[in-house]
């Protein structure tokens, strides 16, 4: 049993770590700082104002004007949970667009939420292609609702949205859209490529400890889960209850006592976001994401995922034959402190995920794991060029 | 709109607040300092080490050698809805003993995850009478679950729950209990009252910010999660899920990504709590809760749960008729900085909550408010014998 009654020096630290997997990424002081603030009522008029900021900072995010923004008090699969939950009643029809681990996920709690749901498969590693969806579509007279992953974590795909947008809306079917790896780290338009719900998370590219899910609603999709015949199965995800809680209702109305601490973490974090401006995050998340994609690659190493569709958020490299992945990622940790992530699902043992997302997205740390790997590879048996790895990052970074 | 682009010097700080409602309450520095750490990877060999200490530590306010527990990543109202969730499937049979607002909850989850729910509704302000529980489980061939609040937040009675669990016992049931307002602030024994299924928050009597529900689960509740007909409704709240994530399977299965800074606060939390040892921390709250009735009394005001059954955590005040409650609410708040919490459901506008939980437990705290309310009730057209208030509550402090 664990030793109690540690003097206050004695707190235990975090070991420091190099966050560069699929999150949470490393978070910036101001962020941390803001959560010792001391502690606050939920219904204190000081704490609903900050509550209309957050709401106003996750519009500006997500480029919307008609969103219906709040943060639930859950990590990011919450957010996929209440969409699904409260958008969907037992029996309507669903198309999930799955070409990936995350994309899976929407089919299991779509299943768990007694949907119809029609999941289209397509190849790990590659974008989902519309006339896929365009096909299924026509099979179907009432489609409630078509889900699409914008930046799939596990394969390192950014999947064009607009296309899907417009075919779900053809067929009269609401749009929704996992942006937890996409929002702040590029563009997403919640208005111009008419999303109905999108979800997000705060430990990946808005640069905050993980524990909130910052979503936004359409008006058709908050009148969709006021105006249900049954209640959804859930109470604490449950988004028309949320958006009385958040203000979006004739009053506020109680709910659940608001995770405070990490509020006030997610205001200090938008706040970052939009000191530094979209743009140039934006630009910041590529700029270091081709270095380490040309790191990498001079090292021998090959991407997953062909060019043009290729996430800056999180680059997912084949782990080279014969070699022991695993072993890699552990020499990376205890020589380094630097993680990386694992392959999930079908990916498991085959690739890297390495991130740059957030605070994480920094010159010095796609420099610190080329190095890192160039000492490491060649220890497991993979011979590198040493030095070529760093080089073409160095010469990426000056090119940019 | 806001205003973006304040430097750094200008983030927004809280106000500060003495918060003496039904929780939040305020938390130690320490707590607030582990928050401060950095970031950490969920499935880092030294985070998942920090997880299975909270589960220790978890185990040891529970009372508990049994009990696999657990933080879930959400409020106290998560660890309600997982209960509910996981252990009962579609039709099976659930009765809650109804005393109070949160006890109401249970029942409208209860009927969202589609339950057969039978509500025993008895006087709000009372304890739960055991001839109603046991009258009723005589109608039932199969009863799978019996549910109660411990400690009821919003009429201020403390639950005697060793009758009620028996009761169920001896009907096969389950047995569970919210402990989200007792947990750390009075005695609960997991293992020597019989639950099988418990939760509490992290923002009452704990000592830490809202964001977590502590959890334990017996052996034959968590196999109950584990060997359903059909799975949950939830997939976030999955108790069996989170049990493998935690460590309670054969192997440690990702899940969703932990809420890093919440837990290390709860582990800091968790730790203060028993280095003040949990008897010294249960008299406390009885010390100071002791002081602050016999002040309110003092000041001519009435209590509304009977002496034998009253909470330590929360004291339920009935407001003088003819005066405007809210007002002298936000006269404390204004001009006091002192949070104290309104009635809900058949209480609101009736009575005022005054909580003493964890770090708001304070003599200091118990003689402000009651400064302030002698100042404050005046002005509102409720005569109060100045002093009178203070004196009852020092000369109950220094005969304790």
């Amino acid at each position: 049993m664990t030793q109690i009654g540690l003097p206050p020096s004695e707190i235990p630290m975090l070991p420091a770590r190099t966050l560069l997997g699929p999150g949470p990424s490393n978070v910036d002081p101001r962020v941390l700082r803001a959560m010792t603030q001391g502690m606050i009522g939920y219904l204190d008029p000081d704490f609903t104002k900050i509550m209309d900021e957050v709401t106003d900072l996750i519009r500006r995010v997500y480029k919307t004007a008609e969103g219906r923004t709040m943060a639930l008090s859950g990590t990011g699969m919450s957010g996929m949970e209440a969409g699904l939950a409260s958008l969907l009643e037992p029996g309507d029809t669903v198309i999930m667009c799955v070409h990936g681990y995350f994309c899976e996920r929407l089919v299991e709690i779509g299943n768990r939420v007694r949907a119809n749901v029609v999941p289209l498969r397509s190849d790990w590693g590659g974008v989902f292609p519309e006339e896929m969806l365009e096909q299924e579509l026509k099979k179907h007279k009432n489609v409630k609702l078509v889900c699409a992953v914008h930046a799939e974590t596990s394969t390192g795909v950014l999947q064009p949205l607009e296309g899907l947008s417009r075919l779900a809306k053809d067929h009269d079917a609401m749009f929704m859209v996992d942006a937890v790896t996409s929002l702040g780290g590029v563009d997403v338009a919640f208005d111009d490529w008419g999303m109905d719900y999108a979800y997000s998370a705060t430990q990946k590219c808005l640069g905050c400890p993980p524990g909130l899910s910052p979503v936004s609603l359409s008006e058709r999709a908050l009148h969709t889960a006021r105006n249900r015949t049954e209640k959804p199965f859930t109470w604490y995800l449950d988004l028309a209850m949320l958006a009385d809680y958040w203000g979006w209702g004739e009053q506020r109305v109680y709910h659940h006592t608001a995770p405070v601490s990490m509020i006030l973490a997610l205001r200090e974090g938008l706040r970052l976001v939009l000191e530094e401006g979209l743009d140039n995050r934006f630009k910041r998340h590529a700029v270091n994401a081709a270095a380490l994609r040309a790191g990498v690659e001079a090292l021998g190493l090959d991407l997953v995922v062909p060019a043009e569709h290729r996430l800056n958020q999180i680059t997912v490299v084949w782990a080279p034959k014969g070699i022991d992945e695993a072993d890699v990622r552990t020499r990376l940790l205890r020589g380094h402190g630097i993680e990386i992530g694992a392959g999930l699902g079908d990916f498991a043992g085959k690739v890297w995920r390495i991130g740059l997302m957030g605070e994480s997205s920094k010159q010095e740390n796609v420099i610190a794991l080329l190095s890192a790997l160039e000492r490491i590879l060649p220890e497991v048996g993979f011979e590198v060029a040493r030095g070529a790895g760093v080089k073409a990052a160095e010469d990426a970074l000056t090119a940019a």
